[in-house]
């Protein structure tokens, strides 16, 4: 690809060449390589413990890219970055165990505030039962963050949730309510303000997301097979099953479930926020419905219908209203936004 | 610690500061907790799997701190940006078995230099073995690479390398030789060139350094139990085995091993550069003589005995001549970085 700068290719497009690049199957097969079962594209990486399937994940954050420390508190950023990768071993099943933590801070950087950061990591493992096992520390020009989550199933021969499992006639579900976090960045970053308690809940969704663990055990448990976390979106994450699982997916707009504070916000543009703003975390999942109604009857936060998986329409997601014809989203933006998304 | 930077307090001495607001033993005690060895404060963290002990390292490169692209070649940093991690999982003693990595990239990077860097580390995880299985990109200013090692050692009662284990008695020794990497960064720094072979082997040193896993998995077969990779220098990572084992160790500056090319490149630093320059990546080990002994039968590079661990004096290295004398180092500023080191 030359002269095809980064931008172009999109991140998407970039991991997928990358991982192309991975010899598989080549050389000497090494016990590590036996017992893996996901590399790299989706949520975690997976392999076979001895008595449980092991699971990590990594990610980064970037001060004035991920977050920015004009609009969050040290303590906030901090809870986040642990949130964010907790997150996608709640998408596979798991159950979080270590996080390994590295900072890249600039020298000039009050101490105190590092202290704020990590409290706000402990406070995050401390709910969830994390111990943070190993970090190091090295100089950088802006603030990075840069966490690596480890987790397990329950039992070896236990299942996780892929992206890869959707099948055609599966229904398609979300926990919680959607649109909240990205509500909140636009609060954040234009310095908005509403109703004082919506104003609240919608910063709070974006700072202070809490990760789905205790419902992706559940929906292990009931069955399911297929999930992810919605981190890019709603229909660019559904976009993500799509194409692992090689299917079709329908959403009924009329049936997503719109956070309240982004109805009241932002009237005009909620089903937008919720459809195609990110970082809500909740779990997108996909399963029969029978699988679903006993998810539903154990699970402690909202469990909703939005959709199927079809057959037709591969490696994308149509909008339906609730006769079964296609709709476009009104507002401006949002198709363009989507034709980026896809092509990312 | 009001209006301290991270600069004043050093990062030693932040990642201590953090390490000690972790809780432990509070709370109840989660099955991740009760399995840890080691947390924060070794070469890797370290855990009782179910069928062997389970390492974890994690690091991250930053763009004109740790590497640059003006001297070094992306394929370069792709292979060091590794390398570095496989060489902490070394020093436990450990087999390096996944890495993840994630990659920050600003928009403009050319696709071809992220595939070179890519190419560099598939270079390092096939000579190792090591299976690159999670990754993920994100926008940033400057390219930050951040790599976790996981790695484990042979059984569940297996040993492994920790820098607590030095007692008074022990001799200290290192594989190979040192100061190439640190007259290989003054090189590429000051364009300075010496004679072609042996600027090619100081380069190479710097750039693409081989971390000693056959080495630390034969100290632990010969009954080794302290080791250490000389990342930050031989002095530097001396006092830091001496201070988790709360002992002191004196070494004889004759003996220590120094790269031919550094002599010859660098006739009147040589001995500066080999204590005090750091990113060798050799190991820095103490046990009995014994065990020295039988460590230098069966390993195919040089081991060298270069002084011993004492009671006194301890947290601290003292420099002695063949007759037991404490030495200065000659140069100017050897005193005041050893200081700023050790305050770091």
């Amino acid at each position: 690809m030359p002269d095809m700068k980064v931008r172009e290719l999109g991140e998407f497009g970039l991991i997928e060449r990358l991982n192309e690049m991975i010899p598989r199957g080549r050389g000497r097969p090494t016990a590590a390589r036996e017992r893996l079962i996901i590399g790299i594209g989706d949520d975690a990486a997976a392999w076979y413990g001895d008595t449980s399937i092991q699971l990590a994940t990594v990610d980064s954050l970037i001060q004035d890219v991920h977050f920015s420390l004009n609009t969050a508190s040290w303590e906030e950023v901090g809870w986040k970055s642990l949130a964010v990768n907790v997150s996608d071993i709640a998408a596979m099943g798991g159950l979080p165990g270590y996080a390994l933590i590295s900072l890249g801070l600039p020298g000039d950087t009050e101490v105190e505030d590092v202290i704020a950061l990590y409290r706000g990591m402990i406070d995050l493992a401390g709910e969830y039962e994390v111990d943070i096992i190993g970090g190091n520390t090295v100089s950088a020009p802006q603030v990075v963050i840069n966490v690596t989550v480890l987790g397990s199933t329950g039992s070896k021969d236990g299942q996780i949730l892929t992206r890869s499992a959707a099948r055609p006639g599966d229904l398609i579900a979300v926990t919680g309510t959607l649109g909240a976090a990205a509500a909140g960045v636009e609060i954040l970053g234009k310095g908005l303000t509403c109703e004082p308690g919506a104003t609240a809940s919608l910063r709070k969704a974006c700072l202070h997301p809490r990760p789905r663990v205790a419902e992706g055990r559940l929906l292990v448990e009931q069955g399911v097979k297929t999930a992810i976390d919605i981190s890019d979106g709603l229909i660019a994450d559904l976009n993500h099953i799509c194409q692992e699982s090689r299917v079709g997916a329908r959403v009924e707009v009329d049936r997503v479930p719109i956070s309240p504070a982004v109805k009241e916000c932002f009237p005009d543009r909620a089903l937008e926020l919720a459809l195609s703003g990110g970082e809500d975390y909740e779990l997108l999942f996909t399963a029969a419905a029978d699988n679903i109604d006993r998810v539903r009857m154990a699970a402690s936060c909202p469990i909703t219908v939005i959709g199927e998986i079809a057959s037709e329409g591969v490696n994308e997601t149509v909008l339906v209203d609730s006769h079964g014809n296609p709709v476009s989203l009104p507002g401006t933006g949002w198709d363009h936004y989507n034709a980026a998304r896809n092509q990312k």
